[in-house]
């Protein structure tokens, strides 16, 4: 991180550390996370709801990223249960957009293996940007993602490559494809 | 954790640490915490699936220990909501007990602040033990939890107390104090 800051300030660094306890032990992540490390953002399990996470909502300089439809396999478990007639990613995200949003500094983890979704979840929440693992070593389809999730701006997606970037033979390369293929299919 | 496992080495260590990701950043929360820092337990975010936390669950010498009921305040806002009637807290108390358990090396979080919700979990779910936050400075109320957490042989409850214990005047007698409390309602 000091490497990062001191050569590259203007960089957004996210710790996607899947947080998420009681408002007490919060405030100790938030102290190691947003302050010591300097982290810009960090993403979080929504399961203990609103109340617990508030610290990190609180903090207005800072992004909290709300799981909301993971990339794995099995993330349909508990996720696709029609609560209320309603699958719960997306309760998960009309919460996020509607109530906890109030600094403006909340995005979501949308999957880029379910676009279905990812296109209800657009839909449902306006231009809130999306962090998006699983085009790389998972198996998203870099184009379904940035023709459902991207906003009427040709933005509003972090599209997130880890393992194929950094285990690529030229990592350069491999991420700079990335970047050029995600352009292709932006609104212009 | 080397002083507790050389002066106490029958005592069983949890990381309440409440972690949940995919599945291959799962095995490198496996190594730290079970294998490098020799923790016997961790509890787990149920979010992301059965699935993602297959890598826990396989470690049989291991305990992993599901969030289903918390003990905050908020924790209804999405464990609260219901499927054919059913609230995803009892669906997660069912999905650990009838798929998750093979090994039988199952727990689950259920709130001492919530003990209406731990008698359906323990009607539910047998003798499976449920780890119990919240009877200290959350104010949840041990006669409830035993009356209502315990198995038909007096056990199935770790009633967990932190900063009632570690910041009372008398760290040694205030555990003590906890722990006739809680014995004093066991079945005998």
């Amino acid at each position: 991180m000091e490497y990062l800051q001191s050569e590259y300030p203007s960089i957004c660094t996210i710790l996607d550390a899947k947080r998420g306890d009681i408002g007490n032990t919060n405030g100790g992540y938030i102290s190691s996370i947003f302050d010591w490390l300097g982290f810009d953002a960090v993403t979080l399990h929504p399961y203990m709801g609103r109340e617990s996470l508030q610290p990190f909502l609180d903090r207005a300089d800072k992004t909290s990223i709300i799981l909301c439809r993971t990339s794995n396999p099995g993330s349909g478990e508990f996720q696709d249960l029609l609560l209320d007639g309603v699958p719960l990613w997306l309760h998960v995200a009309q919460s996020v957009a509607r109530e906890w949003n109030a600094h403006g500094n909340c995005m979501l983890v949308v999957g880029a293996t379910y676009p279905d979704e990812m296109k209800r979840i657009r839909e449902a929440v306006g231009d809130m940007t999306f962090l998006v693992p699983g085009v790389g070593a998972q198996g998203g389809d870099v184009k379904a993602v940035v023709e459902v999730g991207q906003t009427q701006d040709g933005l509003g997606l972090i599209i997130a490559a880890s393992r194929s970037i950094i285990f690529a033979e030229d990592p350069s390369a491999a991420a700079r494809d990335l970047r050029d293929e995600i352009n292709r299919y932006r609104k212009s």
